[in-house]
């Protein structure tokens, strides 16, 4: 228990403890901060108390703007920095609890403050690693006897994103301009994208120290390299992205905006919810093997709030459907000898359940525009001008509830001239 | 003329002055310069002679480890810059040329410094913009009938690289393990990759204030984007991306190196060699239209070094193949709005020649490893543990020689064992 007031149904108790960059409003500062129910800790202003053999002289990381430093420390500094601030919050620990100065200057209040990216990302992947979206997108575009490629089962499938386009929570997105075609025309047109959509998605930072270029990280140690988990809206412009996308990916289809919550939830707050991987067939090369369940159990739902409405649910899923663990990515990007860095931000790929209102995406809810999903009492196909998206993600058992806060973003009508 | 000798054929002019970054060896402190001869000149020693309305201010970006902030600046202080540095080296300048004590310090030797690479390469975007390297990949693997892709001449198609591996010149790379598949095979095998290649590429550094997420860069103001040029090798494993890159691209086939040359020559340098632009079928979509000559003429070859010889041309081509322009392909890269920083780095893909001896990578030299290519008293389909490839660029008219330095990496066994 933490002598911060912790409201019912909160995302932040004592056990969740996730690590953000904010700043006071009006003020340019960035600090690292741990969100603690409706409020923060600003870990500058308590830099002093890590003094474990990690931390002693690695205070610093706590002052500084983005989490890159700290997240680059080894594993064992992050779980000596969790025990440090769960002694400081816990209301059986008087060194925060009963220093009023102390306190009013490391608690704020969330409403008080910005939120920005919590790290400088040096690269942002992409997975593409629910069977179910991938089999559903393959079903569409490609029919149902080559829905899946047939590398889909043997290597988790991603690509390179863009890092610069990556936005917290918050920001608006503009509604992107772009080539497009039409069925069965000869040229393509220049407009503003019509079929703008969501995918739900989550993502994890990369922590420890950087691998050497040329030195794979194996599948054993790279636990030691996933510091945490936010929620990702990898907004999609799927007009644009059709016409684009051969033969080297998508490019202006999802560079445009990518929207992340501004708490990374760590793996170690996740622990509780680990859950069985998912069978694997045919089974993984052995390089992508690992038997420890590292499958998490994360309630996720995507709302929208058609512009002067409110928040409307169209889709209820699970990051557990996930075919490929986060390990399994990490050790399939380096195994080229490829180097990740602490910062670097891997998404899931889409994550669709195996039922229809199970869809992480427009896409597929709409089944590629042929029938409408009602949004409170209006109709999409895809997203709408001044749409706001809003993806939700929490963890819960036993009375346990570990969330992940706000990942929202609204769609802006496009340019109007180019 | 500079009073700092010019061996004859040197890449490096006075009217040439590419900038790069360096540390004395047995130093950490890196520092920018600039290249002149056979020497450098430190702009930290002499940053004090920037006194011009766009630098006066700005003197501390030529203290930096990187380019960065230096690139970040309007196009109207680069002018300046060189402006400055031409003067100073120009041996009708006293300032530096009879001051003993500062031409101590600001002038040292190439051979005493170790090269680092120029920026923090934020993002990295790699095109495909060369229509006989597309043409000829195209016939190998999908046919004559087939061979560009229907968008290929409406949009210069590209994919988000990997920022983390480009490396400098100098910098080995090491054979990547990898997933490959045997044709006709059910399944997948792991081991190192047998087809490693060379691509033979050009790459332009971003320059200028950002463009705000959300606001392209009209292919009018796109000079003002553009600071300069190096050569590129992106290493590729032909095998391992034939196997992942189906549907999202090159992943892991490309991430385990890109070296790239250590000097960025300026747009202001190559000016005298820019032409008239290839002729364009079907006219592009009015946001990719220009008409001022942005072609360049750089004379581009490849040598490989086999281990204890000596380095063998492979191929001469010219950067002049290239189909859309350095203009183009940023006016597009940001039409969706996407933000480019200073220090991102767009790579050309490979430029390929219409002769069979200007194709940029092995796998048109040796026709996908039907025939084999005379590397000296040797034989190459693709490249050997050990071979060192380097890149050589230089452009040359009425006895002035631009050139662009080595881009050199030698390819190191693959681990023994994962």
């Amino acid at each position: 228990m933490s002598f911060i007031p912790i409201p019912p149904n909160s995302d932040f108790p004592l056990e969740n403890l996730p690590y953000g960059v904010f700043s006071k409003k009006g003020e340019s500062q960035r600090r690292i901060g741990v969100a603690i129910g409706d409020h923060i800790l600003d870990l500058s202003a308590v830099k002093e108390f890590f003094t474990g053999p990690n931390l002693i002289s690695q205070q610093h990381v706590f002052a500084e703007e983005t989490l890159n430093s700290f997240m680059a420390l080894p594993r064992a500094a992050w779980l000596e920095a969790r025990n440090v601030i769960t002694k400081l919050l816990s209301k059986d620990s008087a060194e925060l609890r009963d220093n009023t100065e102390l306190r009013s200057k490391a608690i704020l209040a969330q409403n008080e403050v910005q939120m920005h990216l919590p790290a400088r990302i040096g690269d942002y992947t992409d997975f593409y690693s629910s069977i179910h979206h991938a089999t559903n997108v393959g079903v569409m575009f490609r029919g149902k006897d080559n829905a899946l490629m047939p590398n889909w089962k043997w290597l988790p499938v991603g690509y390179h994103g863009r890092a610069s386009s990556v936005t917290v929570s918050g920001t608006p997105v503009r509604r992107p301009w772009g080539q497009t075609i039409a069925d069965g025309a000869e040229a393509p047109t220049f407009n503003p994208s019509r079929l703008v959509d969501f995918e739900l998605e989550m993502a994890f930072f990369v922590g420890g120290p950087s691998n050497d270029l040329g030195t794979p990280i194996p599948i054993e140690e790279a636990d030691n390299h996933i510091f945490g988990v936010v929620l990702m809206n990898d907004w999609s412009a799927r007009d644009i992205q059709r016409w684009e996308y051969v033969p080297l990916g998508p490019f202006l289809a999802k560079s445009f905006g990518t929207t992340i919550s501004p708490w990374i939830v760590t793996m170690e707050a996740l622990k509780p919810f680990l859950i069985e991987n998912p069978t694997q067939d045919p089974a993984p090369l052995p390089y992508l093997r690992h038997s420890d369940p590292y499958t998490l159990d994360i309630n996720l739902a995507v709302t929208i709030k058609p512009d002067g409405d409110e928040d409307h649910t169209v889709c209820k899923t699970n990051f557990k459907y996930l075919y490929w663990t986060l390990k399994q990515q990490l050790a399939h990007h380096t195994v080229n000898g490829c180097n990740v860095n602490a910062g670097d931000l891997l998404g899931s790929g889409t994550v669709s359940g195996p039922e229809e209102d199970q869809y992480g995406s427009m896409l597929e809810l709409s089944w590629r525009g042929s029938k409408e999903v009602a949004v409170g009492a209006q109709k999409r196909k895809f997203i709408a001008d001044n749409d706001e998206v809003n993806l939700v993600g929490y963890c819960e058992k036993n009375g346990l509830r570990i969330g992940f806060g706000d990942c929202r973003s609204k769609l802006l009508p496009a340019l109007t001239k180019q």
